[in-house]
């Protein structure tokens, strides 16, 4: 029901998602009333509703969400979760109750304190993942190493490698730089037995220097939306100087295929779906201003997540991380 | 003398400098036997050499370079301002160096505790001061306040503004959102009688949403070079596209003025010169990686920078700030 759309975008994703893949299993939570209209004809069989009479407001306070909604879609979807009739929970809403609500919900995974937000970002030779991105903005350096475990976890899991490599966004290459938490999160990693490569700096991420890397929510949400401003200003730029005059104008009809395959190649929405990690179970957050074609990636993100074990993976991962620790 | 390329870039830089603006003078501090070659016939009647028999070192430890490389080019230039003979540094070499020997040789100016750096970056409107870049990795709330008020001075003393507007980098645009630091230095911002707009995202920056966005070093230096990779990516993917086969290449021959123009606008030398700000002197730190159009344009930074009497401004809205303590 979330996101600035709701279900005119989240329904149509869901019903793609279905035609796309024959092995999954769709349950759309929310009013029925809002839902079952947006669905032509017939249900189809791998598809349910389930009524949830309440929503979360995008700028609700989570603890509120919490306490006063608990028939809200969200609510509803993340319970259907905890008793394992879900195997995945996708949302748009409101990134901080979402969060919240998971939490109160699923719980934390045994030896995580705290669950974290992980996006996929484009670089030059891929995509990296990058935790947290919002959920903690104070962070310990333990904090930092069980990012690096989860994210490590995540995309062994996803994209089967074996060791992928793992740093920690900081300002400079040099040991010396950055600040105490950060300097001494490095130590741990490096410790960690995960395939540390050390600091990454903010242009590192683009330049696809390392799987993984991760930072605080602070950092890690100035770092996206910084490059969402950055990526937004070049293309009205692109497009006011392509639309200037009449010769620009048709120098952009020559242009358009490979404008086209340009902006399909950044295409954010390729990239929609960010893992709230750490959580006894799989929930997804959609940009709240995801389309269709967004939404469905990130309802396919979470199908993937899902076939992928990483849950079992990361206690596996934590569990040996526990006896590194005391042998050192 | 410092910077990727040395005096082959900074030379000519100067002499070009020269040539635009008849009211400057220029002293090229460094191994004379290196600079003189590159000035073509005669010294011209406005460019001093002063020799400095020492060389900072790109990666040199800053304490180290203060309390060996006395005869260093980056110390000569500091003592000249500091000595009057200069109105202003320009430097591409090591950031920490010039940072440490300048705080070393000027000192900060009366009721600054730390001096930032303050660069401006493009945004869909006009551009944006953003301050600190990377000098002060843990701040307090009174030492963002103090970013505010110099950052505030500094566009009042060049562009005239009478108030402008102050914004400070947080990732929620409610006031509740931001670790705690953040959340009093808005509280301090909000009493300085500064023109304060509240939180700006990370996609605020590049929106104009401020003409000053201040943050902690950390954060700003990582908004800084993510932006940075990000663009070198998108233009990366952009030269690919338009070289994959005969017809894209024609398109890019049909498209390039546009492209030119595009790229023009956005080229990151014409904002070089970072303001290295709450000193008592003039220091510009020009991008280590500055060709000699990007170095000159810090250099022409740094003349307008003296032009605009902007130490003096922050001097006295520094004293106007203790009052405004002084009657809460």
């Amino acid at each position: 029901m979330g996101g600035d759309h709701g279900p005119i975008v989240t329904v149509p994703a869901a019903l793609e998602l279905l035609r796309k893949h024959e092995d999954v299993c769709a349950i759309l939570v929310g009013l029925e009333e809002k839902i079952r209209p947006l669905i032509p004809g017939e249900l189809p069989s791998r598809l349910r509703l389930h009524h949830a009479s309440e929503v979360v407001g995008m700028d609700e306070s989570p603890a509120l969400a919490i306490r006063n909604k608990k028939d809200s879609s969200m609510r509803v979807a993340l319970d259907l979760v905890k008793s394992g009739e879900a195997d995945a929970c996708v949302s748009a809403g409101n990134t901080g109750a979402l969060m919240a609500i998971s939490r109160f919900v699923l719980k934390t995974l045994p030896g995580i304190d705290r669950p974290a937000i992980c996006a996929i970002l484009p670089t030059v030779s891929g995509h990296v993942h990058v935790l947290d991105l919002g959920a903690n903005v104070d962070c310990s350096p333990e904090h930092l190493l069980q990012f690096g475990i989860m994210g490590a976890s995540l995309v062994g899991a996803l994209e089967h490698k074996d060791r992928p490599t793992v740093g920690i966004l900081n300002i400079g290459e040099e040991d010396i730089k950055g600040n105490d938490v950060v300097k001494r999160a490095a130590e741990l990693l490096k410790e960690s037995g995960l395939n540390f490569i050390g600091n990454v700096e903010g242009d590192g991420l683009y330049k696809g220097e390392a799987d993984v890397v991760v930072c605080d929510g602070f950092v890690g949400n100035v770092a996206l939306k910084t490059s969402e401003g950055l990526a937004q200003m070049l293309a009205t730029f692109l497009r006011q100087e392509f639309g200037r005059n009449l010769f620009t104008k048709m120098a952009a009809v020559v242009a358009l295929p490979v404008l086209k395959h340009f902006k399909r190649r950044v295409d954010h929405r390729r990239y929609n779906g960010a893992s709230l990690i750490g959580l006894k179970g799989i929930v997804l957050k959609s940009h709240g201003s995801a389309d269709s074609f967004s939404f469905c990636n990130a309802l396919e993100r979470a199908a993937d997540t899902v076939r992928s074990g990483v849950l079992q993976r990361i206690s596996e991962r934590v569990a040996q991380q526990h006896t590194i620790q005391e042998v050192n």
